[in-house]
C-alpha cells in the first residue's frame, strides 16, 4: 500500500510506517504522502533524468547490517547513476518489501538513515509503496535529477583519442566485502584496523560523487559510475561508444588500505579491477581538458585520475610493465 | 544490474533479458536500455507525476499465474494511480527480483505481456533493473505521466455537497480472487462458467480507466483509483478532504456475476465493498456537473454511477434501506 496510508482501522505496522516515512516528505510534491502519486515540475528548459536500483538482504547486504547503512546505501547507489549523468538529485520513491517480523527498531533506524542522506543531498522523498514479503527484505528506489535539456552525460560518447579518469579509488568496496563477510582475512593482508574500517566502510556506505555533476556535464565526453566493477563497466562504456581502451594498471588510484592489501597479496590486484560497488565515476574527456576537470573536481573536493586512454577497436586492456593482464572474470556480478 | 547490460562475459540470463526486454524500450530516451539512466523531458507547462507500485509472488498473485497477466497487472496497478490522478502516461522504469531456476520460457511471457500493455497504453519502458533473488519473484515499477501545471487531480480536495462516484463496477476482483484459489466456491454462489471467468478476469487484468483522465481533470473535484477496497480507499479521500460521505448501497454498480453471487449469498456485499484490486477510480463533483462527466465518459467507453454524497463530519456511512452497514473489516490489506 501507498507509503502515507495510514487509515482509521490499519495495522499497527501501517501507523508506524506513515509515523517514520511521513516526517521525510517535506517537500509540498509529496502531499505528505497522502495522495496516490507525487508530482515534479522540472525547471524549464531541464530535462529529467531518471534510474532505478534496489537491494535485497543476502543479495547486496547482510540481513545483520545496520538499517540505517542498509537505507543509505540503497539511495546512494541510485544518487551514484545520477552523479554519473551529470544531473542534480530533485527526489525518490521508495519501495519496500519487509519480511515478517520486522521491528519498530528497525523501521525507524531505516528511516534515521534515509533522512540523514535525504538533507546531505538534497534530494526528497516524493511517494512511495510499502508490502510485507515473504521473502527477503527488499527496497527498490527510483531516483529523480535534472540537467538543462539535451546535457544528460551519455556512456555512448566517447571520442577516439580521449583519456579515461575516474574519481576517487578503485577497489575498496571490492575489498571491503571480503573483510565484512570473513574478519580473519584482514590479518592475511596485513592491515591494521583502522585499514580494515576504512575498506569496510567504502563497501557499506558509497561515496557518491554527485558533487562533480556539473564538472561533467562541461568536460566530460561520457561517463557512467562503478558499480560493477572498473574493468566491467569500462568494458560496457566502450562497447556503448564504439571504441576499445587501454588502462595503465599502476596509474589507477588505491587507497592506501588497498595498497597495503596488495603488497600482502599482489592477486587481489583482480579483485579490485574487477570488483563492484565502488560507486565512483569513470569518464573520458579530451586530454586538452582533463586539468581543468581535475581543478573543477579538485573544488569539489573530489580526487580524479588519469588512468588510461580510448583507443579505436574494442575491448578494453589493462597493461603492467607493458604486459597485459589477464582476468578470470571480467565484471562483478551479483547473481 | 540495469535491465539493458548485457556485456561480454555476461550469464545466459542476462543475454535473456537483454533479448527480451530492450525491443520493448523504443523510446529514444531509454537509449536501448543501454545507460545508466533514461531521460523524460516533460512538455513546456507539465507537471510530471510520479508512482509507485509492485507486486511479490505468493502475495499479490499465485506463482503459478500467467507471466503475462504478472506483468500487466503489474504495469496496470501504476496505470490506474496516474489515471486517478488525470495523469497522461508517458513511461515507467521496472525493477524485477527472480527467483532461482526462472525459465526463459517465463521471461519471454512477461515481457510480451508487458510489451502488450506498453502499445495498449503508450506507456514506453525507460529503464530499469534486474536482480535474482533467493525470495519470490517481485516487480516494482515506477511510472510516470505528465498533467497540465497545476492540474494533477488531489485526494483532498473533495468538498461538502459534492457528489460521489465511480467507474466500473465494484467488488469484482475481490470475489474474483476468491474463485481463483477456490473453484468450488463458484458452485455455492451459483454462478455459470462465463459469470465466474468474468469475475476472475477482473482479478487477474484490472481495466485502468485511463481513458477518463481527461475527463477528471475537467469535472473532478477529488479522486483516487480504488485499489484496496471501495469503503476503505473512500474512507482515505474523506479524510484528507476533511469531509464525511454516505454511500447508497443500492446505487453502487455491481456486474451481472457479482450480483448473482449476492444472489446466492447476501453477505458477500461486505467483501464487495471492502475488498480490494478493482482499479476502478472514486472522485467527487460538484452535483451540477454529474451529467456532463457521465457524458464525457461515456464517450471514452467508460460508465460512471452516482453513488453517493459528501457530507460535513467525519467517517463513510454504506445506507442500505435506511440502514447502516457495519463492516467488520474497513479495507481490504494484502499484509
Amino acid at each position: 500500500m501507498p507509503l502515507g496510508d495510514s487509515g482509521n482501522e490499519t495495522s499497527g505496522e501501517e501507523r508506524l510506517i506513515a509515523r517514520y516515512f511521513r516526517p521525510l516528505a517535506t517537500s509540498p510534491n509529496a502531499f505528505g504522502l497522502g495522495d496516490d502519486a507525487a508530482v515534479l515540475t522540472p525547471p524549464a528548459g531541464c530535462d529529467l533524468v531518471l534510474t532505478t536500483d534496489g537491494v535485497i538482504a543476502g543479495v547486496h547486504f547482510l540481513p545483520s547490517d545496520s538499517a540505517q547503512d542498509i537505507a543509505r546505501k540503497a539511495l546512494r547507489m541510485n544518487l551514484s547513476d545520477l552523479a554519473a549523468k551529470g544531473a542534480m538529485p530533485t527526489g525518490f520513491l521508495l519501495s519496500i518489501a519487509l519480511p515478517p517480523g520486522t521491528q519498530e527498531s528497525w523501521i525507524a533506524a531505516f528511516a534515521e538513515g534515509l533522512g540523514q542522506d535525504i538533507a546531505q543531498y538534497r534530494c526528497p522523498l516524493l511517494g512511495g509503496d510499502t508490502d510485507h514479503t515473504p521473502g527477503p527484505l527488499s527496497v527498490c528506489i527510483s531516483a529523480f535529477g535534472t540537467v538543462p535539456h539535451g546535457a544528460m552525460v551519455r556512456r555512448a560518447t566517447a571520442k577516439l583519442g580521449d583519456v579515461i579518469a575516474v574519481t576517487g579509488t578503485i577497489g575498496d568496496a571490492a575489498l571491503g566485502v571480503v573483510l565484512h563477510r570473513d574478519e580473519a582475512v584482514g590479518k592475511e593482508w596485513r592491515l591494521s584496523s583502522a585499514a580494515q574500517n576504512h575498506l569496510r566502510e567504502r563497501y557499506l556506505l558509497p561515496q557518491p560523487r554527485n558533487a562533480v555533476a556539473e564538472a561533467l556535464r562541461h568536460y566530460a565526453s561520457a561517463a557512467m559510475d562503478v558499480s560493477d566493477g572498473l574493468a566491467g563497466d569500462l568494458a560496457k562504456l566502450c562497447r556503448a561508444s564504439g571504441v576499445a581502451a587501454e588502462i595503465d594498471v599502476a596509474r589507477v588510484p588505491l587507497s592506501e588500505a588497498a595498497r597495503m592489501a596488495v603488497s600482502a597479496d599482489a592477486r587481489l590486484v583482480e579483485r579490485i579491477l574487477t570488483g563492484g560497488d565502488d560507486y565512483e565515476i569513470i569518464l573520458t574527456l579530451p586530454a586538452a581538458m582533463f586539468s581543468a576537470f581535475r581543478t573543477a573536481a579538485e573544488q569539489a573536493a573530489v580526487a580524479v585520475t588519469e588512468i588510461g586512454q580510448v583507443m579505436s577497436g574494442q575491448g578494453v586492456r589493462f597493461l603492467r610493465d607493458g604486459k597485459e593482464l589477464a582476468f578470470a572474470r571480467g565484471s562483478y556480478s551479483h547473481f
